[in-house]
């Protein structure tokens, strides 16, 4: 069954009000009809709703039973990321959105090569957020990932309070440990990791995450590019919490 | 340090001949020099090379040392999917090399919306085949992922017989275990995954597949696009073969 997103305001006590985006995806691509059902979410809710009214430009639908989902990972997990190209961004965006990821950050490394130009900086994190939304809905998920604006170094650094476990991936040290086994017995609630850009971490920088409590974990023998390991990340997660 | 995949034959005794794209990227692209160092792997060995000679069109360089890489899973991975656009089956090549896959299979299934058309096949499975090369360098691979052309689904069920265990991936059954109990306490030399097209397996795929001893196997509760599945595969395998 479809699902959409909706904001607060589109309860209207048990019905839903559905226009813009939405309105043109029921009505014109699904091409449902008065007495059709799917799925609304909001940030907390999921409902099995049925069009009861369709006008030129809006959908009402009424609320018939709330369901409780688990679609979320029981950690809250934030994805930082040294920055690289728009392209890559937004495929990691999508694909770490379905595997549950909840946070997306952008953050300036020594050896990014791309940038993301402050022109039009609003409408790139506009549209990533979009990409974002796309792929929770894809997914079934009841929450959306949040792309921030990219942060200093320092800033991220800053950020290790707000965790109960923050982790960097880094192949060059010997007998790091493997994320499977620093998740082992954890039972965390929230979980930051740094992936490098494309040219990797450098060893200033690593040199300051561990002075700030970042632990190195390396992701297998193979060297992954920074845009498949978020992905690989996300699954190991989602294998050790969910599997 | 950087790393070159070459044919047996490139190997005169102590010596490995270098032409074609390689030469060009070793003197063109590195601009290395007689002296500089690079690894060299055929299908089974990994050696440290040092450059000797360099004409208008090879380049020549001694093997200095064997050395022994432990890069590969310990079970090989093939996995097999319904036929998506190439774009889309490019991305998943890229990322299922770099997670340590062995083989990819596109499989002719009922709901394929994309076709791989005869027109140009071997050009089209040529260039994905250089895809998986590219990834496997990249990842410090010592196997290259091959890509096969595509298969009927009733020669792929014929493949069961080849592999220690056959899975499939499939939401719609309540209760289907997890990849990684699937995985536990297995001593496994070779396994198939099957991952259905854009429009899914259908009802009647699933009951041959079921017929014909593979497994059905959830990989967690979002919803994947088949286009992320194969990487949350492999990225679990690698995580608890490897992890």
């Amino acid at each position: 069954m479809q699902r959409y997103f909706i904001t607060d305001e589109a309860i209207k006590g048990k019905f839903i009000i559905i226009t813009g985006d939405d309105f043109h995806h029921i009505t014109r691509v699904m091409r449902m009809k008065i007495g059709d059902q799917f799925y609304c979410c909001n940030t907390k809710q999921t409902f099995i709703c049925q069009i009861t009214m369709i006008t030129n430009d809006i959908v009402k639908a009424e609320i018939k039973e709330e369901i409780i989902e688990q679609k979320e990972l029981k950690v809250r997990v934030s994805i930082a990321q040294g920055i690289i190209s728009r392209e890559k961004m937004e495929e990691v965006i999508d694909h770490i959105t379905e595997l549950g990821a909840s946070l997306y950050l952008p953050v300036i490394m020594n050896r990014c090569t791309a940038k993301l130009n402050e022109e039009k900086l609003d409408k790139k994190i506009i549209r990533m957020n979009k990409i974002a939304k796309e792929a929770s809905e894809q997914s079934h998920r009841a929450n959306l990932l949040k792309v921030e604006n990219p942060l200093t170094f320092a800033n991220f650094l800053a950020l290790k309070s707000q965790y109960d476990l923050c982790l960097y991936a880094y192949e060059i040290i010997e007998n790091t440990n493997s994320l499977k086994q620093i998740l082992a017995n954890k039972n965390l609630k929230s979980l930051l990791i740094l992936v490098g850009p494309e040219g990797g971490i450098s060893k200033e920088e690593a040199n300051l995450l561990n002075q700030n409590g970042f632990l190195p974990v390396n992701l297998g023998p193979r060297i992954l590019r920074t845009e498949v390991a978020p992905s690989y990340i996300m699954s190991v997660i989602s294998s050790e919490l969910e599997g």
